[in-house]
């Protein structure tokens, strides 16, 4: 109260030179705790303490009064001892592990930039850079043309696949809602990304509308049962309107028959959409591009460059065979206050009613200035690279007695490895399948002896069990 | 291909020295060019150039090898030279404009972390982080308890509560979609954000669905019409469900009355969802939080930190009354590879089925080491200061001639802003008023001065016309 009243609120309240002595001091801070040691095998990648105990070295609440420079750079300090290290090379846990030092730089020119995503005018750079960016992802899937945007994650790709679908059959349901249409079905894999559930349940479509498919034994989609299912779908008065497959399952890799599947969408004329998040980056390598043959003939691909490729999260693009615009006339709500149809630019550049957001993160430029200092053979290097490392790795275990018997012990092991901090993997079971760990080998920053090291490292934590 | 095929792919592709050099020399440039020459009032807010010239100035294109480092470099620079300057004081065009440094801080730390807010283990110090700046905000909104999330911008917050209204009224719109459920309907201020529309048609509702009440001559939503238009909803067969009412209209900066509005809520028995996006801030402060009296009555509030009070794109948060769980209750999709049960710790700290996101950005740092920094006191100050300039504005603006007759000639003045640089501030018609310059004058850099320049510089711009 004091302090406030003693300033005068007709000026600035920010010191820019006593701010950039902050940022630049945080700076040396993140280079050392998070990007030296933070990713040094001779340190712990997490440093595990109980949510109580963390909580009060944390000190989180927040007060009425500010605190002085020092003791906030010893909470930044504070925020990386305490966080997990997830460029570390034993940091196996999730799909999103390692570094590229390019994507850091643009993400941080992203969050200095401070921009929105939503008209040329607030981010001229930015609406081109996408749209070149997405150009270059849809070559890859083999359109010369299409549509596409950035999206908060692939749930949300996924989500806005399954609205563009509805939307395309049903145009009514923009303005009507889903009461005008007849009940509508889902046909995905078991093994699909939950976000397909997530996504009926929010669009308003409902659990009980997603079908799962069988699978073969290696986890793939059987297009014969996909066939029977759809027809019984219709005989049970549904209408359906979108298959999701997958190229690449969360926990087992698994690539399904896209050609096949989309003979299948053919004959029904459903929605054919691609969940690639995962799998998506095999398209940057000659070797494994044809795990995802046929997925040109899909109406949507879901890929996520912040898994395989290591951009950053977030960083998920929804690319779109369609050129009729469908997407803005999908979303659109057509603002008057951002979206003017008379400025003095052309506004088809405004690209922000495409979106169901209105601020939009810049999630491009950390791909583009990635993808530009290594070259798409650089991404493609990397691809191969994972896959020689997942090969390895399961050529290593069967050499090894005792991987198969991990089920029981798996939570054990994992507590010890989390409290001894030497490296993170995550288990589940799978199906009929009891316990197992699912280890993510893709980041480029690892060598062979890093899945060595895990090797060694579940035998050393599992010995006594 | 020759260089792919000389590397060694057993052994790492990320080199750590040239890798941290690089960010290093980026980081100088961002300082440079965003953060003294972005924010100097000398220099340009923005430098216009027509998108078919910034594309080639800008060589977008991505390609087959990478680049040097110079190269990159220079890349760097030209990005954030071409783009817009939004921390610049004359940047006065949208509700974000403005830099902290300290949140800037928590954002570069929130990027080399690069971790994902859905579990304990993955993300210790944020889950614990994200649920006491929750707290810390509900607490202002006068609640001891409750629940929350952030989401990646305020639409999803609101598009949320819709979905979280819907779900506590008929949960079994989870499982069978909207057909199981009679029709619903939603009301809302014909000022309020468009991201409502878009909601309501994403979560399969429909924009027919969504009715617009009167509001008064200051744009007020006015709670008589609001009981009359749900009682004639309820006599047109429609089940009134939310009303979701405005702290801060985008463009007028309106005030609804809460407490009205409360008392239709509780006689209907309607979820009431308060979008306070853009207001919410005033909560801060003791001279002008009694514009949302009433607050602690609604069900939900969306509350934007990355608007008035500078914290950066995206900052979102979700505000909810509920104790029972219902945030989880209404997305969750227990998936077994991420929220096993059988865990070492308590997993109620695994959050992420909160989200209809999996990968969920760390939004609550960037805000928490703001506020640890100038405390609630600062913050309050921010939001003081933003009232004092906004009522320069106007008191100077009603000396001045010429500022009512601006309608036909914004988009010229707009114009020439633009392509000389010297300022940004949008324009847009509202309702029966035509064209007019909505100036956001909320950042925490600016001073009174800043306000003379934006109104000399509108007579310079506009003189001739
Ligand atoms: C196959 C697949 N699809 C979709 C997603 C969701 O992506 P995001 O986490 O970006 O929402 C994931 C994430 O693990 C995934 O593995
Ligand atoms: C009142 C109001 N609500 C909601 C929003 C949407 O927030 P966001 O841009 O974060 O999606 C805005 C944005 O301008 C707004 O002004």
């Amino acid at each position: 109260m004091e302090q406030a009243s003693l300033r005068d609120l007709n000026e600035p309240l920010i010191d820019h030179a006593e701010g950039q002595f902050f940022l630049n001091e945080a700076f040396k801070i993140i280079m050392e705790e998070v990007l030296s040691n933070g990713t040094d095998v001779k340190q712990k990648v997490c440093e595990w303490k109980e949510p109580e105990e963390l909580a009060l070295l944390l000190d989180l609440g927040v007060r009425e009064t500010g605190e002085p420079r020092d003791k906030l750079l010893q909470r930044v300090r504070d925020v990386a001892k305490y966080s997990v290290k997830t460029s570390h090379p034993h940091f196996f846990n999730q799909q999103y592990g390692g570094v590229d030092y390019h994507s850091l730089a643009g993400r941080f020119l992203t969050e200095a930039l401070n921009t929105n995503l939503f008209t040329y005018e607030a981010a001229p750079v930015f609406v081109l850079m996408e749209n070149e960016v997405l150009r270059g992802l849809r070559q890859l899937v083999g359109w010369t043309e299409g549509d596409g945007i950035f999206c908060p994650g692939g749930s949300t790709s996924n989500m806005y696949a399954m609205n563009l679908a509805r939307y395309q059959r049903f145009p009514e349901v923009k303005s009507q809602g889903v009461w005008a249409l007849p009940r509508l079905s889902i046909f995905t894999s078991p093994e699909s990304h939950y976000s397909v559930k997530k996504g009926a349940a929010f669009l308003g479509i409902g659990l009980d509308n997603v079908i799962f498919v069988k699978v073969d034994d290696r986890g793939r989609l059987i297009p014969e049962d996909l066939d029977e299912k759809i027809e019984l779908s219709k005989s049970q008065g549904a209408v359906p309107f979108l298959v999701s497959c997958m190229s690449g399952t969360t926990v087992q890799g698994v690539f399904d028959p896209l050609d096949h599947i989309a003979d299948i969408c053919d004959k029904h004329k459903l929605w054919m959409h691609v969940d690639a998040c995962w799998g998506g980056s095999v398209l940057f390598s000659k070797k494994h591009r044809h795990l995802m043959k046929g997925v040109d003939r899909a109406n949507s691909v879901a890929w996520n460059p912040h898994k395989m490729l290591v951009a950053g999260l977030q960083c998920s693009a929804l690319l779109l065979k369609d050129t009729t615009n469908l997407l803005k006339q999908c979303h659109s709500a057509n603002a008057t206050y951002l979206f003017q149809q008379d400025k003095f630019y052309d506004v088809n550049l405004d690209i922000g009613d495409k979106s169901v957001q209105c601020s939009r993160k810049v999630d491009c430029l950390k791909l583009w200035l990635m993808w530009k200092a290594v070259g798409s053979m650089g991404l493609e290097e990397r691809v191969d690279k994972a896959f020689i490392h997942a090969r390895y790795l399961v050529e290593q275990m069967k050499k090894r007695e005792g991987f198969q018997l991990l089920s029981m012990v798996a939570p054990v092991i994992k507590e010890r490895m989390m409290k001894q901090g030497t490296m993170m993997v995550g288990y589940q079971p799978l199906g009929n399948k009891v316990n197992f760990f699912r280890v993510t080998v893709f980041s480029p920053l690892l060598s062979q002896k890093d899945m060595d090291f895990f090797l060694d490292e579940i035998e050393r934590l599992g010995k006594d069990l």
